[in-house]
Order: structure tokens, then sequence, then C-alpha cells
């Protein structure tokens, strides 16, 4: 059995993609791949996800040129997530920060709890 | 609004959360929390989840020892993932290994595509 279908979608067929820098071990993004895109990531050199709100195949960067090459998949132990380490260029974040977790919790419980962005922001918003 | 009223779940109620080792960087998991989960996280020292399987509340280390201490938690530019950077006792899979991702796809594209295991297990499966 190909991989892509070993793997375990969930009841939209989706399955998500933790997309981590290679270099400095940051997590950059979270996005969600289905079994065609996920055949089109093992196939290339990017990966390629699939738009819940679009309803449409994406590939990061292209058109902001912010483009993520493929280092290396791994997958869970419930074959029910991936994890695809990149090269990235630039900012892959649509709000031009370097990666999409540019806010931090702070503050003490969940009352109080409150976001503070932590990241520079390195590119426009697009 | 508190932040937990903010976020965007799916319509399972539930939002996943990226677990990462705060000191090397590693991902060792994804694992989902529900909104009462996501304030017990805020309010206390330990992530605490909802198991999609067991429809109820865990939190890593309860059964196995292996724990998970809070050191930061970010939110995604959609508020609908969140990435929690731990302090982890031993393995934080189940299967014994540090990470869940534990597997890497080797091979050729699509076709050839297979796992092989990358990690060493360094606890018993529980």
């Amino acid at each position: 059995m190909a991989l892509a279908d070993e793997l375990k979608y969930n009841d939209q067929g989706l399955i998500p993609a933790v997309i981590q820098d290679y270099e400095t071990g940051q997590v950059l993004m979270v996005a969600w791949m289905n079994r065609d895109t996920v055949r089109m990531t093992l196939d290339g050199q990017r990966p390629v996800f699939w738009s819940r709100s679009r309803q449409k195949v994406w590939i990061k960067g292209e058109t902001s040129g912010h483009i993520q090459r493929t280092k290396a998949i791994y997958v869970d132990c419930d074959k029910d997530t991936l994890l695809i380490k990149v090269e990235q260029t630039g900012a892959a974040c649509h709000e031009g920060y370097r990666t999409c977790f540019y806010r931090q919790v702070v503050g003490s419980g969940a009352e109080d709890a409150r976001l503070e962005v932590v990241e520079e922001r390195i590119a426009q918003p697009h």
C-alpha cells in the first residue's frame, strides 16, 4: 500500500502537517493536506497543501515568493500527523512574520491571558 | 473576551496543539484541546488535552510519569492552532520514543515512499 494511503485522514479527508525550519527548529506553521496533496508532496520538492477556506490546492510562496523546500518528512505514531522540515525563504506567515506563531500568551491564568507579538515583521502582509 | 473564547475550534470543538521541546526545538507531538482544556492549560503548569479516541481529558504522563511542564504558549495567525513549548521528562510518545515523529519518510516519490525508524526507543511502550 502506498504511504499516502496508509495515513489517517480526518472526516474531511485531511491530515495536518507541522512545518518546521530545518536549520533553526522554529515551528513555522501548521497546514492541511489531503491524499492528493500528500502524494504531490512526496513526489515533489515542496510541501503542497489543501486550503480549507478556498477549497483548493496551494503551495506556499506561489504568490509571495516565500517558498519552502522540503528537507525531511516524518510521520507520527498514529499516522495522523505529518512533520515536514523545510528550508523557508522569507516569511512563512501571510502576516509577514517568519512564523505564524508570532504571538505569545502572556498574563497569569485563563482569565488574564492575552497575546503579545514577540516576532519582528520581516515582510509586507500579503 | 477571554483568550480561550477567542480561539477558533473545529466542528468537533477542538484545536490542535503542537508540543515542542523548549530546549532542543524538537517537535514532540500534536494533540488536541477543547475550550475547557485550553482554559485548564492556561490556568495550570502542564498542557491538558482532550482525547478524541477516549473522549476524555488527559494529561501527558499521568500514567507513564513522562510529564510535560509548560514553558511558553503561542497562537498562530488564524487563532486555530497552538504551539506549546514544554520541558519534557522522558518519552513524549506512548511507543517509548522521545518524539511521536520517530519515523522518517525515505524513498523516492509517492509510490516508493516508506517509513524508517530514525529515533532510539528510550522507554517501554505504554
